[in-house]
């Protein structure tokens, strides 16, 4: 069930076959997800979410390969998309994520859902040393 | 603003004194930040979320402690959460978090935000290959 | 799956089939769709949200037709409501929207996704040009 | 600063003084809120939104008038409506709250969005015994 | 599909053994759901989270057992956790929920989304009499 | 209160000067909001996002400027971000939006969030014909 229609055959157009192909060079693997073949679609949304995901999660960056993805995971939990956290929580394992670290990253996503619903319940005025600005 | 009466005097019950003390300590500096403050409206509620953080946020785990601070800021912007934005990013700059690490931050959380959005538009299926039960 | 006991045959309360019948006549179609279903369980509800919709949505009001089921898919989105991303979707589509109007409703609304995330990380002060109320 | 301008004098519009003298009648207080007062620049929008509060908030219905105050300050801090939060904790309050009654209150809110972010980090699949529809 | 793998003998383990027998024994029936089941792949996690939702949801407290269920649902909608919604409702009436209660639970919280996004939209200011604080 | 440092002088950056220029004659005004005095703080962060936003909402595309903006206003209700409902509520405005647009504006959104609530917490199953794929 999807809100549009997947192509029966999306590389038979071009430009989503070079998108296509790049995804499997970039990520060393002939498997194409969901995600991907669905944005087919529109093969400028498809070039153009592809051009800033690999930019950003597929290269060298400041950030640690496997933190980018629990990073990933963790937005995506608190935002509720259920494709998007198994999708990066199964990138996150094939970076090496082990068990153990998965259920840190759960108990912490988890815990600042909790203190963030208290902070919100209590409507806690915000401190003036939390200011970066004031530093200037 | 808040939602509770803050108590003038907090630290004349000995129970949030005991609390803000063993804050101080573990935190190295005489600052008790507001969401505390607030919280001594309850000893219990205080002791109880001051016991949990300290327990997952303030000791060595599996993560490393600005990893761990990052996904607690990142779980705070999707949730849209002010105060604990702002307390969060103050205590991972306070670990060591450069400005080119927190813009990557920023980075990586707001492009989940918009895939998840994306993903969520689509209804992408999830894909069978993600799931980590089958391979039990 | 449903939290509520859908009534196997719906009609049989007079209230409900007057509900129904309205929505069959209002958008000259046979089908009921399971929002509709599903609320018969309490007919009070069903009547109130039936013509709280109705009301708004199924009559011309100051906003096209078409511009309305895409606030409304917009919100739902964010919202994470994945019953009504679909029924929302499908209406648009009824009402005439194109593949490539819907590929820019989804750019457009995983864009404000991503600068929502942004501007909430970076805790942006409101510009007081903004207040709507200064100009009063 | 709010997004609309707000009437410098709203009752000089018959309907918003209607309304206006309604919400002073039921909630028996001089006092009218910035909701309202904002929500004055539209009368119509005025009037649809106090009629539908007033009908399942301000007149016996099957909960405890407390619950449901509650209730609503449990979604608003779900939902991060700060305004909300702020209101019906004061209506709460109003109707008899106890600090210990808040508290508890607000730990079982966080409580709650901590397993919410669990079970969505874990995709856990829904048990068939809770599909209501299937004791039909 | 889950995102962790779930035990095929979870009880195998005797830390996994005793929480579950402990779920038995205090909601008096056979039945362990999902939830614990897959929490199960991490036993430290897993006593956590059940001593927690034991010590608040399971005891007496101040507020009536059915009154924390009705504010679980309501949170748990609020955030959009499915899993979540459908295991609380389910206690919830296990708890006594009748359909009317249900029907007029539903109507609140989802006349308190409404409002929120109202609120939201119009950026209303804060109320200076909603200051708890101030009272101090 | 910012989380970021906002450059006392942004301009004397030649990159963000080039970004602010830009800015004033895509839009040919002056005034260059926070966010993207904020954003100055990481030249390519800043670079990159008025890129993304100047090519979606600044040039002509599939939809009207003002659906744009108000696509950009419902999401940004949706999502809790204060500082962006004012920003795009202001844009949607000097784009010729009306008091009874932006009424009937946030009725819609308003009542999207409602009934996003009604469907979740009754757990809807997705009816069939709504496939999009399915008419493939």
């Amino acid at each position: 069930m999807t809100t549009v229609r997947q192509p029966l055959d999306p590389e038979a157009d071009p430009r989503v076959k070079a998108v296509f192909d790049d995804i499997r060079a970039t990520r060393k693997t002939d498997f194409v997800n969901n995600l991907w073949r669905t944005l087919a679609f529109d093969p400028t949304l498809l070039e153009n979410t592809w051009a800033e995901v690999k930019g950003l999660m597929a290269v060298p960056t400041q950030l640690d390969p496997l933190v980018k993805e629990m990073l990933y995971v963790a937005v995506s939990i608190a935002n509720g998309c259920g494709y998007c956290v198994h999708s990066h929580t199964a990138a996150a394992r094939a970076k090496g994520m082990t068990d153990a670290q998965h259920a840190e990253l759960l108990a912490i996503v988890s815990l600042a859902g909790k203190t963030n619903h208290l902070a919100t319940g209590l409507q806690v005025p915000i401190d003036l040393v939390f200011d970066a600005g004031a530093s200037n």
